[in-house]
Order: structure tokens, then sequence, then C-alpha cells
């Protein structure tokens, strides 16, 4: 293709008018932006402008082209299967990616799953996986490969060639306040994801004050632009809208997380956990071919963990990754967090709200998070929960253990956890968990 | 005063959002960006919030202060006298502040007069001073405060020492696409104009093709925030808004504008330069506290070019900042530009346009502008209009003459000039050239 000359300074001040560049247009931006030719000052105010203005379609997946092809993109149509991943857009408490990689991966499905890190109030998946002795995530691309060729699945972090322009961007955008922009999140996300050489994938879109997105409507307005942008690649894509109002489970925290991971693929998991796993897991059976529907995919995924075939294939992936599996099986091999702290209900009555952000800023605090990209997360702090919302309480009951290596921190995770329950005399409404499906054929409800 | 900390993220966020930032906020991001603690490229995104979520007047006034103070602001409170400085916001053929400049100051008023150099389509008041031989605009502050003592006027070129941030800001938002902005453009101007050590201040804020502001609207809206600035500083302000839609005068080039400011100087002014030129050099008679009213002014001003003083003041002024006062008297004396182009009517009837930015343009071409800031203008170049708006024509009538030193240049400016007329069968109505007067007690309406 021969190489077009634009003007930066005009497609700044076409995109700060409202206008929709065009496909070479964006992808001359990215591309001069990767090679140092467009300095950081003017793509931040092109960021500033497509933030302000939005982005179409159109562009949001131009943009997601040139971010992917700025690196690597990974080759994996040699192995058999279709290639099936799932991403979600953080939460608190989510741990769903240990439970589900292993329930679709035991159906023969290969899933190649890149993650990150936790970055402010919400995990991160590769900082679980690392709480496991043993466990590495950082591996060559011959070993991703043959991890997967073998255990049909691999669980790996991010490497300085997927997406190196999404990782600049993403850092400018961090310090010049246009993080929070539907097309260029969809951009960020979708080039990484598109990278790891999938053929389907899955999203969990998740609303509520524990989630990016603080409304349901703003989910759903970026499930529908990830879904379109992953259906202009050819990416058979279908995108759930979660709650995310209080937090998944009842552990929060790096290893307290993998605990609850493997509990659930024992059978033991708890009802919220589960009822999004089944859902994510039995799409992505359905996706990878193995289910004629998402109904029958969701059977198999419970199957799956009530026959243990999840959780052998999980010890299967530990061993291959390096994971020492004798704490998998018995969490007492584990050394225990040193200090806790413990949070009582101050009255009587219903727990009609259980604030998912400030349960993670309390984790974040204790050590489980990071509040810069180079702080060491404590892979033992975090929060256990002694209910969900709905239960009744008496004055004194246990709501949260705090657990943390560190006796400094304790206070500031209280200053949180005291900000994080509501209880009321009435019993509150149940609000549903997965509550819309997005496929290219549009917006289903599911429950509302 | 103490110092606080900012996040310079939370306050481009909170411009984002719309809000408008507290006086030490907006200080706070000019003063990190000026000492090269906050990097371009959150000045940048912060510009390009500002403009398009905009900032009010109280924003727009600490923006202005905080400008003002990033350099030297001149103290001329021991020289006697109400000083009054006069501003266009840019025209083609506007010479004005060399007729001005000394009708005012030939009533003893002192008119501290710093200027800038044309870029584009304007022309710049330094650009036409240097076209005079031997004029030197490039004076240190003890000169400049003794021609100013010594002659009432002084006409010289920003240093480094003023304003800097505002010089830092204007080249970011240059390549930024960030330059439209009122607030922005208000900023700019009354930082520099305040450095002056003016007590008061009369704005031309110009509308029309020529112009930077298209529309009257625009020019209005900025006028009123230039205003409400010199207001909150304490400095009397009257703006007025004038048409530039077809230029000003006949001449327009550097020397060219020269002669024609000295024509009228001499009392043989067009009508349309001489209009304008006494509405502002009338208000700042007045606003200098020599005559009781702008008509008394008005009056005042065509009584100092009947009677000759004002333009022995420019000669006064000429010899005093070095120039040859001989060819100011006798152009003859002047060397003419070595190639013409002569561009005709090529049909009948009624010039009814004549589009000032066209023909900026033209001259720009012709070598009497600059395309960026280091091009070397050629003083003799520019064009000669031989009518105005409404005058009738027959086909082959002279509308223009080209002047250039390079034969090269003639046809690009034949280009532009083939754009710029229109002849229509119906004579045209006559638009008014001074519309409206802006001062702290509103906008008054001259002609409409």
């Amino acid at each position: 293709m021969a190489t077009k000359l634009y003007n930066p300074v005009s497609l700044i001040r076409r995109k700060r008018d409202g206008e929709a560049l065009d496909h070479e247009e964006i992808t001359y931006m990215i591309r001069e932006y990767s090679a140092d030719r467009l300095p950081d000052y003017q793509m931040s105010a092109f960021l500033m402008a497509a933030f302000l203005k939005g982005m179409d379609d159109s562009e949001a997946s131009a943009l997601t082209k040139a971010m992917l092809h700025s690196g690597r993109v990974l080759d994996l149509s040699d192995l058999p299967g279709t290639k099936v991943d799932k991403h979600s857009t953080g939460g608190v408490g989510d741990k769903l990616s240990l439970i589900l990689a292993p329930v679709v991966a035991s159906y023969g499905i290969p899933v190649p799953m890149i993650s990150g890190r936790g970055l402010g109030h919400t995990g991160g998946t590769l900082d679980k996986l690392e709480s496991i002795p043993g466990f590495t995530v950082d591996l060559s691309l011959e070993r991703y490969r043959s991890v997967l060729s073998a255990c049909h699945v691999v669980m790996a972090g991010q490497t300085e060639e997927i997406a190196p322009a999404d990782k600049r961007i993403y850092a400018l955008r961090d310090v010049t306040a246009t993080v929070e922009s539907i097309p260029l999140i969809a951009g960020s996300i979708m080039s990484k994801k598109l990278a790891e050489g999938i053929d389907a994938l899955v999203l969990d879109v998740k609303f509520g004050s524990g989630a990016f997105m603080k409304s349901r409507e703003e989910a759903q307005r970026l499930a529908e632009t990830l879904v379109g942008i992953g259906e202009d690649f050819g990416k058979e894509t279908v995108a759930y809208l979660t709650d995310m109002n209080q937090p998944l489970g009842y552990k929060i925290g790096n290893w307290l997380e993998v605990e609850e991971a493997m509990e659930a693929l024992q059978g033991n998991g708890p009802a919220d956990v589960m009822e999004v796993t089944h859902t994510l897991a039995g799409t992505m059976i359905a996706l990878g071919g193995r289910a004629n529907s998402i109904e029958e995919g969701m059977a198999m995924s419970c199957e799956a963990v009530n026959n243990g075939q999840a959780f052998e294939k999980w010890l299967e992936l530990s061993r291959e990754q390096g994971g020492d599996t004798s704490v998998l099986k018995d969490f007492s091999k584990y050394r225990q967090a040193k200090h806790r702290l413990a949070f009582e209900a101050e009255e009587s009555g219903y727990l009609s709200e259980m604030d998912a952000y400030r349960i993670g800023m309390a984790s974040l605090e204790l050590g489980a998070g990071r509040k810069t990209k180079e702080d060491a997360v404590d892979p033992r702090a975090g929060i256990k929960l002694h209910h969900k919302v709905g239960a009744r309480l008496q004055k004194g009951d246990l709501l949260a253990t705090g657990f943390t290596s560190d006796r400094g921190l304790l206070e500031a995770a209280r200053d949180h956890l005291g900000k994080a329950f509501k209880i009321s005399e009435e019993q509150p409404g149940q609000d549903p968990l997965v509550t819309h499906r997005i496929d290219r054929e549009g917006v289903h409800a599911i429950k509302e």
C-alpha cells in the first residue's frame, strides 16, 4: 500500500470538529506514533479530541487494527480446534478465568489466554496465578504454543511483542485523563485479544460500583462496540452484561481467590460465581463447536465441574506451568497471612448493599493490589466476606475478615470497609447477575 | 503564598468534564508548564479539553494572569500620563497602528506599543516598520523607556522576557489544533498587552473573510472576553467590532502599507482606513484623558492629521528608532519591486466582493508574508488594489497590481486573485465598517 501523506494537525482538527476519520487516517496516526514520528503532545491532543467527540464503529475498528498490527499477531491456525478466549472488563472477586478456562479446555477446546495484572481496585489474573508457588506466566512463544497444544489451555502474561502501540497509548491516556472512553477502551481490549490468535471470544462486560462502567447503559455501549469490532475481524464475539455492584463470591485477594476457584472446580463454588462461570463457559463451549447451543454448553460446564474433569485439567495446566499442586488440593499447606482484621455489623437488619468498589479498595489497601504499576502485591492479602446482599444479620455478626502481612495497613482497610456495607430494616430485592447477551444479532435481555 | 499540591491528571479530567477550575488551579498548570515540571503532552490534553469545553471569564483572567507573570511586567508608572495602546486581532491591509500611534502621541499621550510579525494571510506591524531602511524594533528595555519618554510613542518587538509561557503555549497550540479558542486567544493577547505597562487599551476585533473570527458573533464573544479580562486587571478597555471582508485601504504588503500610512498621515488616506483610525485613535485620546468624549477624541484625531502634527510625530519617532525619513517623505527614493502582475476585470459590472483572505494569500505568495515562522519577508512585495467594493467596472479594467522581487511567485498569486473578486450586475449594498463598541457597560451598536 502506498503511503499517503497526512498533516497530523489537520487530522487532530477534524477529530476535534467531530468528523470521522477514515481507516488510513487512523492508521497513519497510530503508525507514526509507534515509529516516534508523531510526538506525545499531538497524540494526547488527538486522544482528548477522540474522548470528547467520540469515534464511530469504523474508527474503533481501524484503531484496533492499527494497534494490533503494531506488534506480533500469533498464528495458531496449525493447532486443531476453534480457539476461544474470554475477557472480563475487570471487577472485584472476579476469579472466573481460573474456573472456566479448565472447564472449556477439558472438552478439548483450545483456550489461549493472555491476561493482565491488577490495577486500582480490581484484581488481575496474573497476580492470582503467581500466588500459586512455582506457577510461571512468563512463557516464550514456543512454550506458550507447546502448553496450549498439550493441555488445550495456557495462561500467560502479555509480552512486549503484543500490541506495543496499545501499551504506549494506554500509558499516555493514563496521564492525560483520557482513559474512560468507550472506543479507546474497546480498541485497547480487542487489539490485545486479537493478537492471541483466537477464533472466537466471549466478553464479560461488568457494570456497577466495582466495575469501570458504572451504569448498565455504558456497559452495553462498550459491549456493542467490542462485539462490533470482533465481528469486523471475522471472529465470532458474544458479550454478557453482568452485575458488579457486590463482589463475586466471598473471597477477594490473590491466593484467596485461587482458593475459591479451587473450591468451585471441586463443586463447592458460591452460587453467583457459578452462575456467571457457567454462562460464559457454556457460551465458549458452544462457540468452540462442542455444543449445539449455549444452554447445552452450560449443562456441559456444570458436568465438567461435577465429574471432576475441570479440576483435573487445572492441575494438569498448573503442573505444566510449574505450579505446586499440593497447595491447590490442601490449602492448609499454604502459609497464612500474619495479621487479621475482623469487621462486624454495627446494627441488626438486612445486608442491603455491599459496595464492590470499597471492598476492592480495602483489599488493595491490605496489599492485594497495586497503587502504581511498580508496586509488588502481597499474595496472602485480601478480604473474606461472610455474607452476601440479602442476608439477615444480628448486631456484632462478622461481615468481613481482612488478611495482610503488614499490620500497618489494617487501618486504611477498615476505613474503606466502614463505608462498604449498608444494613436496612427491609429485605432488599435481588438484582439479576447476568442481564443481557449481546451478539452480532443484537441485544438479548436475559433478566432485568 | 503557600504552594498547594495539585494532581495534573485530575485538573485535566475536571476541565474535560466541563468544570471550571479556580484561579490557583489554572496558575498551577501554567506555572508547572513554564518550569518544565508539566510535560507537553499533559498541557496539550488540557488545551484540547479547554478548547472543546470552554473556559469562563474567571478562568480566562486566571490564564492571562499566570501567563503575564511568567515573564517580566514593565512598570511605566514613573512616566507621566495615562499609557494607552491599541491591539488588532489582525487583518489584511491593516496599517492603522502606523497612523494612530503618532496621532495619539502627538497629544502627549504615551503609546507604548509592542507588536508582532505577520503569520499566514495577515500582516504584522514589525514587518512593516522594518521595511523602512534603518528602522529598528529590537530595543533594550532602557532604550524602550527612553524613546517613549522622548517621543510619547515607541514601537518595538516582543522580547523573550514578555509572557514566555504564552510563547510556549502558543507554539504548542499551533501544532495541536487548539488555536481558534476564544478564551485561549484572549489570554494570549491580554497577557502580552498587560506586560507592556499600559493603563488603558483599545481593541480592534475584526470579523469577516480576512479575519481570524469569520462571524461577527464570534468576534463579539472574543471582544467581550477581552474587555472582561482588561477590566478585571483594572485597565479601562474598549473594543470595536470592525469589518474585514475586504482589505483596509488599497495597499497590502509591508512597504506598500507604510506608503499608504504616510499618505494618510498627510491627509490623503482612504476613507475606510481613516474611519477606523479616527474611531480607535479618538477612543485612545479619550481614554488618555485628553478628550471628554470619544466624539471629541475623533475630532482631535482628524485635526492631528490635518494640521500635520501626527506626521511630524511619526518622523520624530522614525528618526529616534533609526529610520530613514527621506523615503517616508518621497517614495520615489525607495527601490521598487522588480516584477509586476496586472490583474484585470474579466467582465463588466459592479465589484460586489473582494475577498480579504484571498488577497492576503496573494500578497503572502508574492513574498510579503510568511508561511512558517522562519521565512524572511520581501519588503517590496504586495498588492495594490485599484477599486473598492461597489465600484462600477468595465471588462479589462485593472483590479489589482501585484509586486514581487521573485518572478516565480507570480503564478500562485494570480491563482488567489482569480478567486478574490466577484463582479455582479446589481450594485451591492454598503456594509458598515465599524459595527459595535464593547466596553464595561456592555455592547453598543454603532451601525449594523
